[in-house]
């Protein structure tokens, strides 16, 4: 028996209770939690700086101290999301789909909790209610593990979880916090094929490519996003260069930002200078020939460098832009087809049969026409939060919200049938 | 490059195309592919008289020879399966949900195909014709690695299988056979993370295991069935006999077969010996000690044997019953849910609340009221065939039809938005 299994006993069985809670018993327990953590502010905050200093004392740098960082702003926004997840629909105990067979069976698809998910992520503690709260509408427990680095901030906000719900009536056990700190507890999480029904890895590249490696259980892998922008042909979107601008420079470093910007040839020359003007002193462009070559004589302080073949499948997380010009809709889509992570990719187009063509042959979790990639995200959704931007096809695809925390079960209902 | 990547990239470029494929297009190649299986029925019955003549020189026993066997009605069955694939409804290109954001951003949800899914099966030749018309329709190219017993016979059928859909319009290249013999051929199989979206095993518990032990791509868990059917207190289910006769002994071998049968003590004295006259000479019985009581004198060519502890975890696949009594529902589906593999589960009762507790506290892919578990099985309901039985919850449960080989896409569609 290893360190865990006494909170896998504890989750499991608290799942199996939670899973026959109806909608207002688990909206009062998330109300309840959502009061109590803005009654732990103090608490959190306090935890959080301890993280906050020790990190620094051991030299975390400031980007990622900023990660780890809670305020009030990131708190109220916890909360926030959590009201958002009460006001949602339960799917739990829906009936999906229904049929009678010639032989009188009525057969019904009731949608129920996917059961006890475990989740490994990164520094955001703010993730850890953002998880919770979903999972445990969707009728699941959840093991969090999260971050050495921000272990006192999630005890912190686990604690006030815990409080919460057993103010509000709810099933403390159904939330769990793996904190020895022990590298090997993920490897533990990952085997424990009896007890978990679902992985999670919240963070970068490195974490998520272990946790797809090592894991028996199954897992839902996210983030990783080589996204593009494709300008069509005739493209007179008055905003492309907005959108660009905002895809590119909002936030860099988040997962759908674009990294790959695809220029039709008889745009080039409308689009690039305009582009180079207002991105210049910002953004580094890697341009192909033809791309270069429409920019014209660049602005003295833009940093412009010739593309490499890497550069068409590197995913910056900087403000980095690569540009490509293209002859046709079929070649940009074979480009993203080719390069692209299957995370975010949009058109910009005034021509609906491209739009059409471009959101069908695109093989990616969210297809945007005449939009910035950055709205993938469960927020922006309307989930209220998100267990992360799944970048596979199987089970669950895009922004993660309360349907990819569920399954199915078929229930039978007969008059004495048997099978002839 | 090992000897598959031929044929996982023309598998992945036939998804391409057949993913853009329209209803008509593809039940237009299904019925060609249903016409050529008939007309090429001399030529699979051949085929499989010599795998069947290699495997009893092998000294291959004659209950595998049966479900290595093909003849004129295994065949019927196929195209009759097909037949019921091209009258359902096609899921792909289907919007499943759509909502607008505060900022005017629609969003849809729309099904997409999988992708391109590996089914690795034992001797039965008629789940390749199966597999592939469920694939095709659902818009999934598919790689059949059946077992070496099988090869004459499943070269016969892919060979029809094309044929058809090159007379029919389809297209050929999205059906593909592993036939080399390999052992290591399902390795390449199950590490294939850049050409293979799905794996599905279909057989035995040694090479299910297999599968999921070794894959580093999706799998769906198939097929054991440790199943129960419970005797409620006061079930005066007229036929309870007939349908635990049916679940146990209509088909042992199969997965939905029942293996423990428990009896609520109110009921045990007047069910117990009934079902014993009737099934004495055909199933052994293995009793607790109250079960074994209640039957009384028994039958004089009933075998009954005190249930060992083994008794409640083993799918015996035979012609034996073990037998549990219970004091109440409640220990029931603790049983059941400490023991059962979450296939299919029943309750006979005439109590409406018993019915309901049972069905949402028992975790199970399928839970019965009033019928034998023998109906789990994607041709009974509805499907025409089916991938499996899926013994798990993520992605796919119970029998698997086209729903299963789906995925979905988020398609935006803005005015220009971006994100604040």
């Amino acid at each position: 028996m290893h360190s865990l299994e006494p909170i896998f006993t504890l989750l499991k069985k608290a799942q199996s209770r939670l899973a026959l809670a109806d909608r207002y018993a688990k909206d009062t327990a998330l109300g309840a939690v959502a009061n109590a953590l803005d009654r732990a502010r103090g608490l959190i905050l306090k935890a959080n700086e301890t993280d906050i200093a020790k990190a620094r004392r051991n030299g975390m740098k400031e980007a990622l101290i900023d990660r780890l960082s809670l305020n009030d702003k990131r708190i109220d926004a916890v909360i926030e999301g959590i009201n958002t997840i009460i006001r949602q629909d339960d799917p739990v105990n829906k009936v999906k789909a229904y049929w009678t067979l010639p032989n009188g069976l009525f057969i019904e698809q009731v949608i129920v909790p996917l059961g006890v998910a475990a989740v490994i992520y990164e520094s955001r503690p703010n993730v850890t209610a953002d998880i919770f709260s979903l999972a445990y509408k969707a009728g699941c427990s959840v093991l969090l593990r999260g971050s050495s680095s921000a272990l006192e901030s999630n005890r912190a906000v686990v604690a006030a979880i815990k409080q919460g719900l057993e103010s509000g009536g709810g099933i403390g056990d159904a939330v769990g916090l793996a904190d020895s700190g022990n590298r090997d507890e993920v490897d533990v999480i990952l085997a424990a094929r009896d007890w978990i029904d679902v992985a999670l890895p919240r963070g970068g590249r490195e974490l998520i490519r272990r946790v797809v490696e090592n894991a028996r259980i199954p897992v839902i892998e996210t983030g990783e996003g080589n996204c593009h922008i494709y300008v069509d042909s005739g493209a007179e979107v008055p905003n492309a260069v907005d959108i660009i601008e905002n895809a590119k420079a909002q936030k860099p470093g988040a997962c759908n930002a674009v990294e790959t910007l695809l220029v039709h040839r008889d745009v080039a020359a409308s689009l690039m200078p305009r582009l180079a003007g207002r991105l210049a002193g910002r953004v580094e462009f890697r341009c192909d020939g033809p791309s270069r070559q429409a920019i014209g004589v660049p602005p003295t302080d833009l940093i412009l460098k010739d593309a490499a073949g890497e550069d068409w499948e590197t995913e910056f997380l900087d403000y980095i832009l690569a540009v490509k010009t293209v002859d046709t809709l079929e070649e940009a889509i074979k480009h993203i087809n080719r390069y692209g992570t299957k995370h975010s990719e949009a058109i910009l187009t005034n021509n609906a049969a491209s739009a059409e063509t471009f959101s069908r042959q695109v093989d990616a979790a969210c297809v945007y026409t005449n939009a910035s990639t950055r709205f993938t995200d469960g927020g922006e959704f309307g989930f209220g939060a998100e267990l992360g931007i799944s970048t596979q096809k199987f089970h669950a695809r895009g922004p993660m919200g309360l349907e990819a925390l569920t399954s199915i079960k078929y229930r039978i209902t007969g008059q004495g049938q048997i099978r002839a």
